[in-house]
């Protein structure tokens, strides 16, 4: 008999597939059913597997142990977590920073509701970012934190470059300026400019007879996307974008540089540099549906963040185990 | 009336001085008093606290929440913390790795008859490093982790030196091999001798009229201390030594190489860099006090360790707010 964690996904794109992808790497997992709002026909012949509407998950209560929630936090989430909390466990990665106060006592209220456990805004920032914020500023207390993203494709961005009209296609990476990372590293706690920190590189395909000129202006001059960077664009083939620029990679840094005692400095940083950034933020969504399996088991309800949490319920090793190979 | 955290140092090295600093650094904790197995005296006018006898500490009941012990992993913890944690809660930095189950079956069980809490082996390794090999584990079952350490002062391997005829004083730096940790941030996966990892600096004051080369041939060779590694030795004047090799830096990374998906390379690191090994120590024990103290309140007693409890509990900020401004 099976004691696996058996776990659903509700939606399919990029983090869905990699939800998909990590499971197999996860002996402990076993993946039940893909929830979908389209058509299920042709994603269980290109997923090879069970594939369902997500108007019938509750036929699957009681035969899922967690859902894993796919779907974006504009406009997939926002609702989606609470409706589907009050019937599953869950794990959500909603990214929204200035709206995770609301989410989760929505969250709160709908776990509460259905006697389940719903893990939030996990995923690496939030996420492991802040774990790393948190636990840098409760052990150094008198110090200055930064957090920097990249080198990596920021979704958000290149949509709004491929909005501009002459743009065929594009992509934009946000990049760190590695030369104030250094300062920071070396000691120094910097007031910085969101210029000083960031710079964006935009690479652009533009539609036959476009004004390149016009186009480059227009990105480098969109408020709140672009005007406050330093922007380049570069034009570049449709074949260079498909050969060179199709990945989705990302990362990034928190550091904190702090003093104790009379002065001395101390520095702490925590960095990702990842290949995949879906296939990342889903196996941090992995660990922590682990999590919310057990802690449900154990008797918990209601949303529950990376801070309330213990790191032992991420592993598929027993406390014994954990305190002998890895403390 | 105060609502402060209140607590008790025992032992007063390098690293009790390091705790009594970083209670000035958190308004929510109070020293009450400095447990010593010396004479009180003279310690309490070094340090203008109230200075007990450690054989007096039981007329502490109930006026202290938690007892940070600040002695040696090798002869003072093993005894100390299982007689204290039966009257107090109380949190250590017992770092000997392999005797950490043992140890911890043992404040577990004196934990449990007094009804306290015991968090046991924090600081940054074990510590802050093992929660980091954790959760890159946890979060990328496939890969492989790297720990390096310093540059810093190694404490043991100071202590051998200076046993060896013909030094007068002496100091020994580990030292990690920068350019196989680029090897590994770059995304390879070596497999890494003892030698290829580390190297040992040695900084020597001979005695007059000492054999210099017989005392680096006694060191170089010396084994489990230095044999496995390449050693160098450098003889120094003690004026040199007083001035350029008095502060106790340190520090190190943990590093997880990993793959996900169809091959996607993911690389998360943790990083410390540290002017200070023991004040850093104390500033991890001083977090974990909180946690103790509210762990205690809620009711839990036994052995704990930094896998057990969730970050929000080293915060003194509440859960609301750092939803906001962390997550």
């Amino acid at each position: 008999m099976s004691s696996n964690i058996r776990v659903g996904i509700v939606g399919y794109g990029n983090l869905g597939r990699g939800v998909q992808q990590a499971i197999q790497q996860n002996p402990d997992m076993e993946l039940v059913a893909i929830f979908t709002r389209r058509d299920p026909g042709p994603l269980a012949e290109e997923t090879g597997v069970l594939t369902e509407r997500l108007s019938d998950v509750e036929q699957y209560i009681g035969r899922i142990d967690v859902m894993i929630l796919c779907g974006g936090s504009a406009t997939d989430l926002p609702d989606q977590t609470p409706q589907l909390v009050k019937l599953f466990n869950t794990v959500d990665s909603f990214d929204t920073h200035a709206k995770i106060p609301d989410f989760y006592e929505k969250v709160n209220a709908a776990a509460q509701e259905g006697g389940k456990v719903g893990v939030i805004s996990t995923g690496w920032d939030p996420g492991l970012f802040s774990m790393n914020r948190l636990l840098m500023q409760a052990v150094l207390p008198e110090g200055q934190d930064y957090t920097f993203w990249g080198t990596g494709v920021s979704q958000g961005h290149s949509d709004a470059i491929r909005r501009v009209p002459g743009v065929k296609a594009g992509v934009q990476y946000t990049v760190p300026v590695q030369a104030v990372i250094e300062r920071i590293r070396s000691g120094e706690t910097p007031q910085l400019s969101t210029r000083e920190k960031h710079r964006r590189d935009c690479f652009v395909v533009a539609q036959e007879g476009a004004d390149q000129e016009a186009v480059r202006r227009t990105i480098t001059d969109m408020p709140d996307y672009f005007a406050d960077y330093d922007t380049t664009v570069t034009f570049i083939t449709e074949q260079e974008l498909a050969a060179e620029h199709s990945g989705m990679p990302h990362g990034g840094f928190v550091i904190r540089s702090a003093v104790t005692g009379n002065g001395s400095k101390q520095i702490a940083e925590f960095g990702l540099k990842l290949d995949s950034n879906p296939e990342f933020t889903a196996s941090v969504l992995i660990a922590y549906a682990r999590a919310a399996y057990r802690l449900s088991n154990e008797g918990a309800v209601g949303a529950k963040t990376v801070f309330d949490i213990p790191l032992g319920y991420l592993s598929p090793k027993a406390a014994e185990v954990l305190r002998r190979e890895l403390l």
